[in-house]
């Protein structure tokens, strides 16, 4: 049996669910080694206490290669929900992947598949976060070259290019660097935009004095990264150098509560602890990381109400930021950790201190 | 009240459903005239028969505007599927939308929200199904540009580009012709990946003799298109061309039987009947076409188990294909029907006669 799968029946045992339903793509893909994009279409991977897998999916996502599990087939026009309901133990609790499609459920629930239901994500979830030796090489090198690319970016952000264009740049770079394409839509921001952290690139033009926050990540081998870095354009206002130290800081505090043994919100309580104690709280809108692996966003956030056990193997970012709408200032750094035996390993070496570039424009 | 919320209260009536949340971001969008993608965050609309509206929304999604409804903000870190439930009424049935995460939806039945849980897709998606007025000129206008854009690559498939480069100029042909993008990634095949219905173009080069599935669609104004034509590169087989006269057959009776008072299925039967009667009924593995209108894919497919009567107002996909691998052969041929008070209004107009292009290659 897979490693993965050997570690995931021993997280059901412990979690006392004797069967569960993976629909996610990433999950299945994490587990079987294969990742099936079927859109609308129901798939799932049922696994239960002794081992035993059944992989449904639609013949019109055939599979050729040996996958190590038992496949059930079924076609457009079946009641997949209710085929894969006539497959579970209807005597025991079934764990349901958080993502699966509530339409699905609520036909099995009417087929009378199982006699309870759980959110059974956390048991995938919780093998996921932990990476092992060969998972944490592959976080490395991906994180290696997202340096190169914001080095790149970074030199680029000063020459008038819109929002939009940056972005288009972005994309063939990470093409460029060996990268399967970026990891998210990379966040070039200027000024007013930048104080919106959800702002997705227009038309807008850089001007002198901007902050611009550059979010960017590549996927390499299967595997994200994911880095922020903020520059001004030809010169800083103190007020946005104030803001900046204030930020770099909470950066700096975030990764070094970022151990085993600590809790997942102490490294938000380090970060934004530091962000309100210099009186910005309330323009720190937004978590202080998120876990990563072969999906940008993995489940175990770095928030305050998280207060998980952090483990070696896991890696996330720690990204405050302070966003003033009304002074048009944005200013957001982020680094992936990965923990080690005693503390972290910082993923990104590209440079956090203050940085003007010339501005041509 | 919006028109379009009468309509849904009027279903709900019909359908004895007392309140509904609706999650799906179109479906959102189709109400509120707001599209907003939330990610894996929560967000629902509250929907009961009275006509009472309540939009959940993270306060991470600001929204400025008006948009008739009361708004129930919440935070990264509260309970948003337990604030969801303690505004539903508990002693009554909820209608909860297909695609909602079961995550939530197991979370909203560990508070009690509500009396049983029902799928309340159909409800708005039955609404959606049947277009207005400005919906069909925005569905004639979007598959009018598409008529372009599909004569400009019927230019460039024998030029000698990969499928990929292809793809990335199909991309480029939409926002050049004022749309917003394509409507769903560009489908250009060659040769033996014409005969996978699924297959992603990669650096596959065209070859003398190939046959060219090309699968597009544009979003213009929110409302999306989508054609398939197949064509050939400098000469064509006898065989691939019994195959082509045989697929065309079966889209021209499709269409025949897109009417008012006719079944989906009826449509499905046409197409796929001839297709089996001509000998090629097993290389035919999908179903005959999908809804569309804000989405590619809607509510209401067009397959031999959907019995639904066909109303005027709704538009969907008719497209019959017939798959050989071990020959090499796909050929799909695709249009959208606009339903009318007496049959349908054909929306695309360029040519379905067999073609061969020439091949500099």
């Amino acid at each position: 049996m897979n490693k993965k799968l050997i570690r995931i029946i021993d997280a059901m045992k412990e979690a006392a669910i004797p069967q569960i339903i993976v629909t996610d793509t990433y999950s299945i893909g994490y587990i079987l080694g294969k990742y099936i994009h079927t859109g609308e279409r129901m798939k799932a991977l049922y696994i239960n206490e002794n081992g035993e897998t059944k992989l449904f999916m639609n013949r019109l996502f055939p599979i050729t290669e040996d996958l190590g599990t038992d496949i059930v087939w079924f076609d457009d026009i079946d009641d997949a929900a209710a085929i894969l309901a006539s497959h579970i133990d209807h005597e025991k609790t079934l764990g349901v992947d958080k993502t699966f499609a509530s339409g699905f459920l609520i036909r099995m629930m009417e087929e009378g598949a199982a006699a309870s239901y759980v959110n059974g994500s956390p048991i995938v979830d919780g093998v996921r976060l932990v990476k092992d030796e060969d998972e944490r090489e592959k976080m490395r090198a991906a994180s290696k070259l997202n340096d190169k690319v914001m080095e790149k970016m970074v030199s680029l952000v000063g020459c008038g290019d819109s929002e939009e264009l940056l972005t288009a740049k972005c994309h063939e770079l990470y093409k460029e660097n060996g990268c399967a394409g970026a990891s998210f839509p990379p966040i070039i921001s200027f000024g007013k935009n930048a104080a919106d952290p959800h702002h997705e690139g227009d038309g807008t033009l850089p001007k002198r004095g901007d902050c611009v926050v550059i979010d960017i990540g590549g996927l390499k081998d299967g595997y994200c990264s994911d880095m922020t870095r903020t520059v001004f354009l030809g010169e800083v206002s103190d007020r946005a150098r104030e803001i900046y130290e204030v930020v770099l800081e909470a950066n700096r505090r975030g990764i070094k509560a970022a151990k085993p043994g600590a809790r997942m919100c102490d490294v938000d309580n380090a970060a934004r602890g530091y962000i309100t104690e210099k009186g910005f709280g309330k323009y720190f809108t937004h978590r202080t990381g998120h876990s990563i692996g072969t999906e940008v966003h993995e489940f175990g956030d770095v928030s305050s109400v998280n207060e998980a056990i952090i483990k070696p193997g896991q890696c996330f970012s720690v990204e405050p930021g302070i966003y003033i709408a009304e002074e048009n200032i944005g200013v957001r750094i982020e680094d992936l950790v990965l923990i080690t035996e005693d503390g972290c390993e910082v993923l990104n070496s590209y440079t956090k201190e203050l940085t003007v570039v010339p501005f041509e424009g």
